[in-house]
């Protein structure tokens, strides 16, 4: 980040995707875990477990789209009629992995599911056992709280019982994926830190920042966080009319899907407006210089067998030491793939341990209220040896003129 | 859209906004309705029930945001502590209409909802009347098998229960927010039909219509639908890489939330080339000729005590008259306000009457699999005496060289 050459553009020409053939294997994985956790089957609506399984993205909206993968048998996507164009072109139709079927307009879809599930109305009800389904975590309760009354006797669990093992390990090609996301971010961070700043609003740099993440390949620009002075001491701040002013820090911390798969990158930087009076003070030097420090640690801790919650406490022992436990009240990451928030959670309290293929946030933060603070945060991957960091850009702090 | 001159910019300097006092009248409405119903509490999630009580925006997440509104008492909104900052600065805690809560990354936020609602566990368990608690629509499922969880007792129902009737009436401030985003996508509908078109990929148009519906003030650019030759038949069509041709009609269906509320519009244009010979062809005419009188007589026929199904009927009518019934299988509309799709619906079997102040599409199409299509929307007003059409551009088919 400090170096004087932006980092080199490496996107390439073809961007690539997850192989059509993927589609079926997962399925599969997805039908044994059906099978395996005594479920009646598996409904999965719009949002990342259904792109995860059949590579089919599309608005959430109150007309029903539902995946409906029996414990056996063929699955089934059930789109609106006027979509069957977009869906029949996805991968899992494509490729012949899943049934195609529309309701109509006047048609209730919820009917279907539950003719799909083979379990309409009272065939669920009264069963000394109840049979269970499992729903996508997204399902809105609009239609959750419908398939409740249609099926009285069926017990509704999170998709994510079958579907969290699966995702939580990512294969080469979204590995691929995510390091080309960061790398794009990263491209974004390194233009918008070196740019000028002082006299703009965080709201035009975080206008900035969209633009350059659409203009790096990204789908969306999900999220561009641009808090100055003491707004960088609000860690989910929305970029604000509020003027940067020489003598401050600004946290930036940018990021949305890359080809489906999320960067989320955050450096902390100080503006001096070119006055050298108005550097860093020594409070936010030795604050930032423990930051610095947990953040490295926490990341060379990422090993295979470590649990979760360890990668937070070694950043956590590190700030707490330095007195500023109670100015680090966020967890010290989160999983990243379909979804730019997903398991692993690295948490206290989570156990879990990291495998080869994992991917997440590490990206701890010190926070004075009304002051100021800061956050430095990279996309590491759980390699087979330990930590494979996606973020390239340097994180000592950054003083620019801005 | 025939004229020679675009439409002029009349984009207001500074955006107007709902009062910060109408959310304090909007929860005194919503908690009369909780008690009114008899249901003990109302939740409600990230989305635009929150947006439409609270003012207040934020990304839906796995991390729990929830207004707990009790049937009698203060109005709490529990939000995580890291995004106390913003939660603080939204009009119904600014305005104080509710108190706010936060909750700590290694705590349950669920617990703490159910300790909001005063019925934690088995107090609500094992009663003769359950407990009853409503939920907004667009609360995920993560969430709400959590709550069943902890609260196995309750009979959870929809929160638009209470709320759709206060939605679904829109009042002037709406309605002016309504009316500035329809002026906009007709400015950026304008300028895509007037630019050039013929050779450029259905993608590469999609992004100029995205960049110019930022660009005239819009929040975010939700859809971009351009849909030429065979793919204007595809109502739901994604605009893909294929380029367009002289000689064929494009769909074109552009919107997204300006100041929280939508646009929506729709109009068909054919491109020649430039070329007099590739002019839209007798069959296309004819269809488009059905459908216009549809779109205009179905607009003609809103009115204060029609029942939405009628709308849609006057549109079939005339289309299924002309031999084209089975070509239009969508509904005629929707409503349109904080979310891009909702009450009321203009479907067969909704004999709900239509009342002043409620806004909605009337968007007929006629789909010819294979071969082409055509659709007409505008975003309509019931007003005191009639239909107030909120797009101003013209819906006569526009031939242009393209």
């Amino acid at each position: 980040m400090t170096g004087p050459v932006a980092p080199i553009s490496v996107a390439p020409a073809v961007r690539p995707r997850i192989p059509a053939a993927r589609f079926g294997a997962r399925l599969a994985q997805a039908q044994a875990g059906v099978a395996e956790r005594g479920l009646r089957a598996m409904l999965v609506s719009v949002g990342p477990d259904l792109v995860y399984l059949a590579g089919y993205e599309a608005m959430p909206l109150e007309r029903l789209t539902m995946l409906v993968v029996p414990a056996s048998g063929r699955a089934t996507l059930l789109v609106p009629r006027l979509e069957v164009a977009p869906a029949r072109a996805c991968p899992g139709v494509a490729g012949g992995h899943l049934d195609l079927e529309t309701w109509e307009e006047t048609e209730d879809p919820v009917d279907r599911v539950a003719h799909l599930v083979g379990g309409f109305g009272s065939a669920f009800a009264g069963r000394a056992t109840p049979d269970r389904a499992a729903v996508s975590d997204r399902l809105w309760a609009f239609h959750l709280l419908r398939l409740q009354a249609v099926l009285p006797g069926a017990v509704f669990v999170s998709a994510s019982l079958v579907l969290r093992d699966l995702r939580i390990v990512k294969d080469a090609d979204e590995i691929a994926l995510l390091r080309l996301a960061a790398e794009a971010a990263d491209r974004v961070m390194w233009e918008i830190a070196h740019g000028r700043l002082v006299g703009r609003s965080e709201a035009d740099v975080a206008r900035e920042v969209r633009d350059r993440l659409l203009a790096e390949g990204h789908d969306r620009a999900d999220f561009a966080i641009v808090g100055s002075g003491p707004n960088s001491a609000s860690p989910h701040h929305e970029a604000s009319d509020r003027i940067i002013e020489a003598g401050e820090p600004i946290v930036l911390d940018i990021g949305g899907p890359f080809g489906g798969y999320g960067s989320d990158t955050t450096r902390t930087i100080w503006v001096t407006g070119g006055d050298a009076t108005r550097g860093p003070d020594d409070e936010f030097l030795r604050l930032y210089s423990v930051l610095r420090a947990a953040q490295a640690e926490a990341t060379h801790a990422v090993h295979p067998g470590v649990a979760c919650e360890r990668i937070d406490l070694v950043a956590r022992e590190l700030i707490s030491a330095a007195g500023h436990g109670a100015h680090f009240f966020h967890r010290t990451g989160h999983g990243i793939g379909l979804e730019g928030h997903e398991d692993p959670y690295l948490v206290a309290g989570n156990a879990e341990e990291l495998r080869p293929g994992m991917a997440f946030s590490v990206e701890p933060g010190i926070y004075l209220a009304g002051r100021y603070g800061a956050r430095i945060e990279d996309i590491v991957i759980c390699g087979d040896d330990g930590p494979i960091v996606l973020n390239q850009l340097d994180r000592d702090l950054l003083v620019v003129t801005g």
